[in-house]
């Protein structure tokens, strides 16, 4: 005899979970670079798809299947008898899609923290492994009748089983693979590697705060009875508290640190807001909630920070501090708060040692295991793509999609990561830099002839056509060289790879024979400019095809706005 | 002893009505312009963080803790009695929330109107306000027992006490801040500000039509009793059918009146016709709510065209029409249309009556305290941002954040179609390309004075300004004549089509005195400079405004940086 | 006595059968070009606002009014009697929302099939047509008592009644409508024509699925009893499974085909697993979905590539193939793999042979009709823009709007605010335009040496690199001079700002040496040089950093390509 209304929450509980892909998927989108955004859309939708029958083959079984202390059983495809474990009221079906969809929302949380530069194929095998047996089994001692379960250990919709587990794993692999190209200076300083995509971004975090509802909600499984009624509402309202409150010392932790409200680290806070709460929102009171969001919202900022600068591991969406930290923070609290038991609640301190026991032991489960897949990976088909694919992005290199935004419109990319591309092989300029003959310079444009004229000093102007990830390294050398000031433009380069195909979209051949190159402009008077030249030569050369191309022309006069100066007078300083 | 189906009831629509913080923020990130749209994601995300917990420490009980005329009472933290009002079988925290969520909507609504200019620390501050007394009080008259619901005011699920409210205080806000820096030109009349995401704005309209079925439909509170199902079935009707012929009318009426069916207002017509449905929904037969959509779809533009061009209130967005007209607008049509008291039905004008009332009183309540909370705010702390950081743009003065599209792409559209064109008309170029005499190259720069220089060989640049449409059939072209390689540069050519009208946005007319076109640079050496600008004639010549132009100039030398060539042989092949 | 539990599942499915439009024009308007965002948005909204009311007025009528075999009847406003049709314990009202957002599904999938060419005032009257009378027709046989149920034709969720019905209608207009322009290319070779925004396919795509579970799981229609509570279940499961599956399937076919794992593809994949099991849900086992899935994502990529390439039917966003084909499959697939009666269970042929019947007739009906409808169509008011039109884009040519992304970040800004800035400081150009000496213009060029010359008149480019925001006032003051052209370009300006940090990312410094800047490109032949740079010092001083360069060099020619005309003509006019 089944309950409608147990089913009904349960079914849409699990679509509203399911959502959670979307919500995700426009996170770590959004948050990283356009050039890899193909790919993070790509693997939050593998990462479900390959979970949604490995968790039924497997995953489900090891959870669920019998009720040992370490595992459940072996049962693919789900034919055994669960009536033991099921939820009073929910068919079995009903209950399998509700823990597929929260499986699979521990494994999407993995692929943030690894963005922009795991391989798609290791990504697809590490994911499998997640839903296969590394959740289960953790899972199966959490809320499978193991023997966390046995012991008391109160995680209520996935603190530490969902999320402290994806954000693990999401730890392990971005030290695994160490930073993106550029995200560390010599000095070992981080630098800011911009979203591109805020608004998907805010439009993520919207969806998943919606989504846990769902997440939360629903986990009790059950609608039937006054408690359980008193007890939704209850849960809606500590999600909800938790976060806003997260956001709103987030807000202004960032205001007083940095002087301004940061956008990104706020939006963030909502869900470590939402994730702290999930352990214990059926077991605090909205005071509760109110205090594990003021902690989430303090701890958030601290712990991107800390990982940021001093453990340098590079975290692109934030989901370590998001999802580990907070998971675990989330359930700690739960055995300060729960006002049934909690420590401040004079339940003692048996409660809370069971919680701090079970964060622990579940975060040594996930690091062990997860560390021997990417280990195993990372000897055999590798983990991280090469330099050269990095640089060029995820999407060309991974999928053959020379853009997620090709039929759009048209931007510059500042990212800094082109400065860690390997130097120029040794010897490269044929001309060294420093035995550049300087040369006489003389005004091309006979005088009287040319009334804006330079004041007879000749001005040069130096067109260098280049790839886009050399920039920053040119940049630099021409800063070197004491060169002030420059122009960058973004070009279509075309010629270069004539008829190549460079990919397909949908099944058609891309032809690309336009390939996005960016021409530095700059205006050199006194300098030679067979310095500017060789330096750029130098820099530039690597022997291969697209190594650009270098335009000399004459320039007759330079006029500085702000002094009114002419001339030689005009390229004087950086302004 | 609750009921499950009315607390599933409400905790889904709950859930539902929070998503439209996700609608709201796209819809106003949408319509306004990417240099704020950190800052407007983050207003939105706000007004919810701050509305929550203080609508839970005050506004929650100055609405429901009492039954006063005037007031609810105060309950901090909402630890009352309140089985006085909570609707039948739902749990305090069930309401708690969705009563959080409906206040969070109201708050929302603002900061579309009053976007791209106001302070942050000003819009934190009067949002705490709407959320903690302004719509609490007029929602106790309202809903929670006060004095215009015992005259028996009708709205629903609050065109007016949500709505309305919103755009009263969006109106006044707006007016208070002045206009946005060139929305109107020196002899008044307003100039359309593009938003910079109309995919994200429908995106916006959409979600919101989906939440709405929970604004709405679970207004009802209770899912108990066949006049309960049958009320829920028809507002969903009624809600639907208002919004969807809502949008109808206006694409007509903008298609009627400026020649084209106009998007972007069309988009804001189905928010009008939900917002006019809200206070009727379970009032009016389906009839009723189609023509209180034909009202909404009509009212809209005609609104929006008001307070744009004759009161030069500058609403980017378009909620004080949306959500302030149209909201009175469906309050006073319910007392037309209801089937039980309607004035259209036979019932007098005694209902009608209190509906004029009960938006009158309302819309000077909220305007008088709103006008007090902006003047305050706007002679300490300052309400709108200095001219050079709205110029500027709020994402970077505000926040710290350089762009919301910092990681973004740069893509150039290499969409083929542009081939498809037909072909220019026959004999289009004077001078056929066979014919073009080859001309005798020397060097334009005395030797000894180009230090850097070519060896004595004339190098020449043209430069081609064309249609973005024609660039394929020019790339070809030139290949065809042994050109080896070029670069395009996306240029907005201006003065081609000087004070022209090239379309209307929202029904103000966008000036586009600047045109995408397409810059493509070729250097030639031995290859005539008359056969490149020949041929390019012949490809680009239609007879018509637009062919473009073409530039020839001098380069003094050209090097390949990967094989040291310089001057001509740099130019020989492709790559 | 009606059901509360029916209810509420037959309304929460309605509404998350109407978010798929939102998905729909998520999933169409990122798989085309930016230039018919607008329009393609509008689509999907319009077709489901027209099709809202006439599904009122016609529509459900002709669907469920009455037993007839072949039709309904005709019901305006839908004020009969349902009491035969209505399933147990759900109101008339809320089952004919349900009806009305499953319509407009069928009519909003043909949009995507059609884009990017067909004219709006035609795709409104098509889009009517089938909410009117081409899908209610078909939707009687198969749901309404007509004589395919009466068979016993199975099509649970519509598969075949909305999914291949709109897939037909899709494959007929774009076969009718003819490619895009450059679709093919001369040897008939299909072409890519990248999408412009991935990310919102994504998410149009995650969308769709979350509604799917709407739209499979409320075609139960009810939540009472144990049989319609484990069936739901199942059905949840199985819509998610066949759609994981297909896209697994489908990222291994392009993985061996071409090399790399598509993106765009293995999306399209998610939503032919969906249509795919919409006819079997209930019906078949999870390994049935499962089956069913690997039949969806294999049958996906052949059939796209199938359209694309032999039949030449270019179909922007694969709706031929996923609503089409898939649908069909998964109708007759249905006959095989049904638990009860199906061909592999040893149910025999002839519900198999049911299952094909109903969907030939049903193709053919659709085809019939829709091939009036678009041939009237192509006959009076015309089914397909210019090819002007199509390249200019349709938001411009349909709507008047300018572009969907007008106020994005890094194409240029065209906001009129600069003007209003606070002008420079009196005094600021030290000669002032007035005194400007009008100087004696020779040419640079000795005659003879430049046979693409300017016939002895001195052209001369001034290159003024400046902030963005000073550019409209730079553009008036050229104008008033007397400049008839110029371009404009966005480059980023290096040097001015060395080192300064920008703000801050997430915490993280951002490195901003490179500033956004334009560079406005005039070329001048008679007007004197001096007035040009005096006029731009002028507008641009302010006295502080950033005021910006003018650099002047030499042009040897400039050509106007529509008139011939060379050197000083050529500049003398706008155009």
């Amino acid at each position: 005899m089944y309950s409608s209304v147990n089913t009904i929450w349960v079914l849409v509980g699990a679509a509203m979970v399911f959502l959670m892909q979307a919500g995700f998927a426009m996170c770590e989108a959004g948050f990283t670079r356009a050039k890899n955004t193909g790919n993070i859309l790509m693997k939050n939708l593998m990462d479900f798809c390959i979970g949604t029958p490995v968790y039924w083959l497997l995953g489900f079984g090891l959870m669920f299947a019998g009720g040992g202390a370490l595992i459940g059983g072996l049962d693919p495809m789900v034919r055994g008898d669960y009536s033991a474990i099921l939820p009073e009221g929910v068919p079995l079906f009903a209950y399998l899609i509700f823990q597929t969809v929260f499986c699979a929302t521990s494994a999407t949380i993995v692929s943030g923290s690894m963005a922009e530069r795991t391989k798609f194929v290791s990504y697809c095998i590490y994911s499998f492994c997640i839903s296969a047996f590394i959740y289960p089994v953790s899972g199966h001692w959490i809320w499978g009748g193991g023997w966390l379960s046995d012991l008391g250990f109160h995680d209520f919709a996935g603190s530490t089983a969902v999320h402290m587990v994806g954000g693990i794993c999401a730890c392990i692999g971005a030290a695994t693979l160490g930073p993106r190209l550029g995200k560390y200076d010599k000095d070992g300083r981080p630098r800011a590697i911009l979203g591109h995509n805020l608004s998907l971004g805010a439009l993520g975090v919207f969806i998943l705060w919606f989504c846990w509802f769902g997440f939360n909600g629903a986990s009790t499984v059950s609608m039937t009875g006054d408690d359980t009624l008193v007890s939704a509402g209850l849960i809606f309202v500590n999600t909800n508290m938790s976060a806003a409150v997260a956001c709103c010392v987030t807000m202004i932790y960032t205001w007083l640190r940095y002087g301004k409200p940061d956008v990104g680290m706020t939006m963030n806070a909502a869900l470590a807001g939402l994730v702290a709460v999930t352990a214990g929102c059926d077991a605090v009171s909205i005071g509760g909630a109110t205090v594990i969001g003021i902690a989430a919202g303090l701890l958030l900022p601290i712990s991107v920070n800390f990982f940021d600068s001093v453990l340098k591991i590079d975290d692109p969406v934030g989901a370590i501090s998001v999802h580990g930290v907070c998971g675990a923070a989330g359930t700690l609290l739960t055995g300060l708060l729960a006002v049934d038991g909690g420590v401040f609640y004079g339940g003692g301190f048996q409660f809370f040692g069971v919680q701090c026991l079970g964060v622990a032991v579940t975060a040594v489960w996930t690091a062990v295991t997860i560390t021997i897949v990417f280990q195993v990976l990372k000897h055999t088909v590798g983990l991280r793509v090469s330099p050269e694919e990095e640089v060029k992005g995820l999407d060309i290199t991974e999928h053959g999609l020379p853009s997620a935004y090709g039929g759009f419109a048209f931007v510059y990319d500042d990212t800094p990561d082109g400065a860690a591309v390997p130097d120029a092989a040794p010897g490269a300029a044929p001309v060294p830099v420093q035995e550049a003959v300087p040369v006489e310079v003389v005004s091309a444009a006979p005088a009287g002839t040319a009334p804006v004229s330079s004041g007879g000093v000749k001005m040069t102007r130096v067109d260098i056509l280049c790839k886009m990830e050399r920039f920053d390294a040119l940049k630099r050398a021409m800063f070197d060289i004491g060169i002030t000031g420059m122009t960058a433009i973004n070009v279509m380069g075309c010629g270069e790879q004539r008829g190549k195909t460079e990919g397909y979209f949908r099944g058609a051949k891309v032809e690309a024979t336009m390939l996005p190159s960016i021409q530095v402009s700059i205006v050199v008077c006194r300098l030679p400019v067979r310095l500017v030249v060789e330096t750029a030569k130098k820099v530039l050369y690597t022997g291969h095809i697209g190594d650009g191309k270098i335009f000399v022309s004459d320039v007759e006069n330079v006029i500085k706005v702000r002094t009114g100066e002419e001339g030689y007078d005009a390229l004087q300083d950086a302004e």
